[in-house]
């Protein structure tokens, strides 16, 4: 079949590879429908992280159960699915305190930029849609199994809400589809960061209510000045930086929520900052799977539209393009169809 | 007056000050009845903080008010009272909110050590008792001024409660009286972390469950073991160092919370670990002021008892003793009375 692998930093190529098979009675193996390029495939991309060895890249994905192992009982061959990055049993005890992604039993899911993916401990990991999704539900599907769902997170990990002014760093489509997740969950006033016009533009379309330029010093300011001066209630990081998360919790007021979803490269939070910040900080791998069914819901009854996010769409032999408009930022996030 | 002054690091002297005054129309003027020393006045006094010029010292204190600016309402002269470590409105949105160590007005409250204290803003720093208490209560409304307000700060910070397991990193006085406070909060199970016999009977006493004497690694090996390999639900920090921290973090299972309240001293969390431990993390200085009415009501109806971390009691004038025998860990907490 063919597969997306990246070779080195700036070197991804359409491979002919092996079709999975089961390897675990607990495994499905699924024919890929629509898959995407994450902003964090751009971190190896970008020589920021180490590609030892040829990585087939992609964790994003929608599709068809092809193939199922014997233990498999939630999902049946011909089932639209959604799954997650993490694959987790969804039944210890940490899964059901609603972190999956930190399952005892977890495992990542690679490879998904590719006719076919398997995916382990499949009861799990995935969920089916009812009955097969409409082709313009597709890009919305394929957006709640990662961006969407950590977008989700991030704001719920910010206490975003009712009454609330959120802030959110970083415009990428996590940070976008957490101005969504922020409106869906009531809050009252959302402040997007961002100096790309097409991305405020879609920022706005999602709820945001303020547009904030300046970045650094300058945007913690510019927050404080929207907020009377004590910051917002709710801060989401969508970059993994140490200016954005410096900035993030600069901008929360005391007993305020930093809700940081970007992977931290080369971030170290100075204790005695923390110490007198006063906020409270969560985040990490979103829990994906705890929030599918819910994203699953909104997006069929046609409550929300994260798909708006793919601004490319592109067949997955062209999967290099998709890198390269993403890395030199022509596109929020690039769809591809296998 | 006399007042204890620290000259430089080991140096604490009962010198004679000036007697403080209303300087503000917010300000009272109260006679310590009892003040004590901080495990945080330890860092100045070992060089770990700067003592650039003869800093009063002391910001524990219960006294009955001697002064008190036009302005002031809610306490009258002859009030017995409780405060807080920092001065603040409790009024702005950031006290209403529960985060009196935020306010906009907020000031330090410093020289407790001392036979006259100057409060600012004292309607919202001081809480006055209903009537004048027993002698014998006075040790625990003393403890209530900051290190029990502290303990039950991080474990509410550290989401102590039913059905919970809570271990805490730190077995100085703030470390046993957030066991107390885990206790009342109704946490199932309560690990405290400690390798000194008398702390451990305290421990005990306040409602500790198990005793952990490994640290580091070990600890974090011990506290997996003591909980299915998941780690607490809640983790208390109390000490203020790296070690302790990572700790702290590291004894924590996905999607539970530490509570951190040591004074972090060249603490530097690094940013991928703490992306993927999936903990909530919240702490700093603690808004006693917030949990003041309700510890004082459980101090008077006899529920707890906190002033048993006070193990030695001295006359203001032996203050350089009293921090001699902290420093020299003979003490858990010194009382000192003027």
């Amino acid at each position: 079949m063919r597969a997306t692998i990246m070779h080195a930093p700036g070197d991804v190529r359409v491979d002919q590879t092996p079709r999975p098979t089961v390897q675990h009675p607990t495994d499905a193996v699924i024919q890929v429908v629509a898959a995407c390029v994450c902003g964090s495939d751009l971190w190896p991309y970008r020589g920021a992280d180490d590609v030892a060895e040829p990585r087939p890249m992609g964790h994003e994905y929608v599709g068809i159960v092809e193939e199922i192992g014997a233990d498999v009982r939630t999902v049946e061959i011909g089932d639209f699915v959604v799954g997650s990055f993490f694959a987790s049993d969804n039944t210890c005890e940490i899964c059901r305190s609603g972190y999956q992604t930190g399952c005892v039993q977890r495992q990542g899911v690679g490879g998904a930029q590719a006719e076919y993916l398997r995916v382990p401990l499949a009861d799990g990991t995935l969920v089916a849609t009812p009955g097969m999704p409409p082709a313009d539900k597709i890009p919305s599907l394929l957006a709640a199994s990662d961006v969407l769902g950590t977008g989700w997170f991030a704001a719920v990990a910010a206490a975003a809400g009712p009454g609330k002014t959120v802030a959110v760093v970083g415009d990428g489509a996590v940070g976008l589809l957490a101005i969504l997740a922020a409106r869906q969950l009531g809050a009252d006033r959302i402040i997007a960061m961002s100096r790309h016009a097409d991305r405020q533009r879609l920022a706005r379309e999602f709820g945001a209510t303020d547009i904030v330029t300046e970045r650094g010093d300058a945007g913690v300011e510019r927050i404080k000045e929207l907020t009377g001066g004590l910051g917002a209630h709710s801060v989401i990081e969508a970059v993994g930086t140490q200016e954005s998360m410096m900035q993030a919790i600069r901008s929360t007021r005391p007993g305020g929520h930093v809700g940081y979803v970007g992977v931290s490269h080369d971030v170290d939070l100075p204790g005695l900052d923390l110490f007198f910040s006063q906020v409270h900080l969560h985040g990490g791998p979103a829990p994906v799977r705890e929030y599918l069914p819910q994203l699953i819901d909104l997006i069929l009854s046609g409550t929300i539209d994260p798909g708006r996010v793919f601004d490319l769409e592109l067949p997955l032999d062209e999967a290099a393009r998709a890198y390269t408009a993403m890395d030199e930022r022509r596109a929020i996030k690039v769809l591809l169809r296998p």
